[in-house]
């Protein structure tokens, strides 16, 4: 009955209600600062490891027994998507993933399709199946997605980019092809998040992890639609299928300056990167979202003092404001000590709990 | 005469004064955009450019002439104050500026000096000179120097870095050895921007190029106070040696989240990048400050059009605000087309000259 309990705290506050703490998770948990992930990663590739149910359960769980956070998020990648679409992808050691027939035309767009999640990414289902049996109620399981610009910028400029020309070249001078583009990727996470929720996600996190480099107007004009119909459409589907529905939390970094058309765009949950301080968030974000954030990935490579204040800093910027989880600002580095993660993570609870009135574990 | 009003310009504007159309320049428009600054490039190392006042002053007049901007910035780069203070630099050709001792530890830079700029950089007071003499008058000569925070990042990891994983580390874990290197680069870039007054520079910028990976708090703690230490001095300075004073633009690049934080910092000018839509900015930032920027510089890749209606936006968002220099959010990108830049130019002036009343050359 322990379970139960810690089971309903991500969800929770993830619903705006009191919680007796702060549940607390990391982005990038399940990877390569773990040792026990390394010696998984050493023997498979890591497109192997996403479509391999055993291997996603085994790493997805290892944060949770670990590191002690309060939910498990699939081990995945955004770019899954993205073979069932038509285009083909790669992970080359050191370059971050490759498509090798990047999108460059309205033509390259009218050749795309928009997949059925459970025929292309049946693996991923199976995982979270898997991942629900294995975790027997510990905590809740996020599913996730990468979101159309994110998305668009892989497919366009065929790889990771810093200036995104290609992309945005493609959104200032093709605004028709762009639409089609946005729509199709639009549908296909929609269709991949809510059979996320068939398969057993009690949470989902949309990833848009490079609109960061977009102008507000931009995003305005020609991002924000497409975020919105998936989180819209999402939405509906989970209030549909689950008691209470299934919270999205939207995590759009980088973005901290135009906090008001994330808000505008969707989701239960804002989720911050560092860039913002979390009095401000507390103040630009209307109270019928939570708030997920967020430490700097880099104050884990401080002392345990400075750790202990840098979260005791958060939490009075949120006081007990209802619907608060703890996260990093990105994903955790490779090179983070674990013994400082379990801190952190020690932290949040005992911290939370006291500011809370419930208690630390 | 003519030339007497354009040289006036940018200055006015950055004295929040009312200007007849909006100046506007390009960062690092000094560069490799242009087929010309190649051309000398392929003859040359970039340090060598650096050091060689001719090729400076070739490099530096180029976009004035061949773009049609409103000033001249010198071409330099920020780390040319580092080996006056001990820190070797040399630039590799793809990988970007190497430091071959970097700083590790309280001893290290307990090594560091704070040079005479003078005897240590004389090739750039040399360059202003000479510049000042070639320009006669046509446009403003713009000297700059890194931010204490930006060099402090170079310095500790050695060269470019994605996460600042060693400098913020220092940052956390050695608070009085990383009060001594930040008073020490004050010192540095303070002696080193009231030399370039001295030789005849009119504006001066400050680039914080890398302060956007700091959370607000910690800006607010640990490099903040050494860059108002830079701002206040060369404010001071300024004030005592040029009547009216030389403005100071501060860019505090990726921090648009924390711009109360910024203007305390101070400055002059506050510098944007293209994440922060202007009419925000406008809002945010005190009447006593001009503002500079801000348009994405990846819109010099869309058509010419799409260009036209992205300067109005933001000129229709600042309006008849007094103080407003146009400029790119970060850095020209070397593969924009030099004909897409000058239309972006002479769109600013035509279309600022009907909101302001003034004739657009």
């Amino acid at each position: 009955m322990a379970y139960m309990a810690q089971q309903d705290l991500l969800i929770r506050a993830a619903r705006c209600e009191q919680t007796e703490r702060t549940p607390v998770w990391m982005m990038r948990q399940a990877g390569r600062f773990l040792p026990e992930y390394r010696a998984v990663r050493e023997k498979h590739t890591f497109l192997e490891m996403c479509y391999t149910p055993e291997l996603v359960v085994e790493v997805t769980l290892q944060p949770v027994d670990l590191i002690g956070v309060d939910a498990a998020i699939i081990f995945s990648d955004i770019l899954v998507v993205f073979p069932g679409m038509g285009l083909e992808i790669d992970f080359q050691s050191g370059k971050g993933p490759v498509i090798d027939n990047p999108v460059r035309s309205a033509a390259d767009v009218a050749r795309l399709g928009v997949p059925d999640p459970v025929e292309s990414m049946g693996y991923v289902m199976e995982s979270h199946r898997l991942l629900r049996h294995e975790l027997e109620g510990r905590v809740p399981l996020i599913g996730f997605a990468g979101a159309p610009y994110t998305l668009a910028s892989y497919a366009i400029e065929g790889g990771s980019t810093r200036e995104f020309q290609l992309c945005k070249a493609f959104m200032f001078n093709e605004p028709e092809a762009w639409d089609a583009l946005m729509t199709k990727l639009a549908k296909t996470v929609s269709a991949y998040l809510c059979a996320q929720i068939d398969a057993g996600a009690q949470v989902l996190q949309l990833f848009d992890s490079w609109v960061g480099s977009v102008a507000p107007r931009d995003y305005e004009r020609s991002v924000l639609p497409y975020t919105k119909m998936v989180l819209d459409e999402v939405k509906a589907y989970g209030d549909a299928k689950v008691p209470g529905g299934v919270p999205l939390i939207h995590f759009a970094n980088g973005a901290t300056s135009m906090l008001d058309l994330v808000q505008r765009a969707g989701g239960d949950v804002i989720g911050l990167d560092w860039r913002l301080d979390m009095a401000r968030a507390v103040e630009q974000i209307a109270p019928r979202f939570a708030l997920q954030g967020n430490i700097d990935p880099m104050a884990l490579f401080a002392s345990e003092e400075v750790i202990d204040t840098k979260v005791s800093e958060i939490l009075a910027a949120v006081g007990t404001r209802p619907g608060h989880i703890f996260n990093l600002g990105h994903g955790i580095s490779k090179h983070t000590d674990p013994a400082r993660a379990r801190h952190f993570v020690a932290a949040v609870k005992k911290q939370s709990a006291c500011i809370r009135g419930g208690a630390a574990q």
